[in-house]
């Protein structure tokens, strides 16, 4: 009866898209299902105070590099988007609308859709009509979707996932918890098996 | 003829510590010599305006976690210092007269002792007196580095050697440039292994 595997993404975020790539295998590995929480992380940086990695000097240009030399370490396509960082309010709603009305199946295979639009094809995901292009491709209806992610409900449903992610500790993306366990990165993968490992399997949740 | 790995590091950073005990065995694994440089991590960040990790709201908090259980995770001591972080101009200083007057080898012996006295002993490494324990732990004379640490040229090459860094792109420690490829990080010494076997023997500079 292990507990499930929290992950919280940002859709423009390249290590949340190079974790989106594998975090279900890890859960196969590790024999836990995985949750996925799309949060925005302009409002999480704007309530900690800081910024961008990429708007840092040095810093920026480093992130830029590592991005693109991640994803080529673990075999994963990468375009870095011409237009970086971009608003993910919209594709955010439209998945969580997506998880209430047809599960978390078909929200995920939104939400690969959406990383694949924005990191290998080039496309702007800020815009309705490549998000709505994503739930295409993921056997959804586009008009349904368009409705949908409008709804006040779903608003409020991102807007509270982001307090409640923030005042579980999440700062950036991707974010990961196990058994409450916090694990900052898609560097920290690694780091999850060594401490599950270490923990032994008698004391899994 | 493989070139060394450079490794930048702040004597007072917990995952340059990390560092410190993994990447002499990286580089023999890699067959490359290291080549150690103390940098401070206070005039790196005033110059691109980042605040240190730890005074970053939540962040902090977590990287705080991070630091004892990634120590823990690679078998590594470690006890969270009561002062941190702490000025290590005098341990950067000392390393660079060593370095000067008794080579590579011993100030590497000394650099592992001031580590192990801040991360593992529990002593204040912005004290002198820690400073010179360590020196004489390393074998030297403490009378001759308190008089070496205070030469002007060791002054001066301090700042050079950090003024070179950060031209160089470092903007955090540890930091590593092999063949100038920049990584940052001790969670990156894997994909270091990864980027070499990508690029392939043949390509080895």
């Amino acid at each position: 009866m292990n507990s499930p595997i929290d992950f919280y993404f940002d859709f423009s975020s390249p290590y949340s898209y190079c974790a989106s790539t594998r975090v279900d295998a890890l859960g196969a590995e590790l024999g836990r299902a995985v949750r996925w929480h799309p949060i925005l992380l302009g409002p999480v940086f704007k309530q900690i105070g800081v910024v961008p990695l990429v708007d840092v000097p040095i810093k920026g240009r480093y992130a830029l590099h590592d991005f693109a030399r991640t994803a080529a370490l673990f075999d994963i396509p990468y375009v870095h988007p011409q237009k970086f960082p971009v608003a993910t309010i919209g594709a955010a709603r439209a998945m969580l609308w997506i998880d209430a009305q047809h599960g978390a199946a078909k929200a995920r295979d939104f939400a690969h859709a959406v990383f694949h639009a924005y990191f290998a094809a080039g496309q702007d995901i800020s815009q309705p009509e490549v998000v709505l292009a994503a739930a295409q491709q993921a056997g959804l209806d586009a008009g349904a979707v368009a409705q949908g992610m409008q709804q006040d409900d779903i608003k409020a449903a991102l807007k509270s996932g982001i307090e409640a992610a923030t005042a579980r500790g999440v700062f950036g993306a991707p974010f990961i918890f196990i058994d409450d366990e916090p694990f900052w990165g898609f560097d920290r993968f690694d780091y999850i098996r060594r401490w599950l490992q270490r923990r032994g399997p008698g004391a899994a949740a």
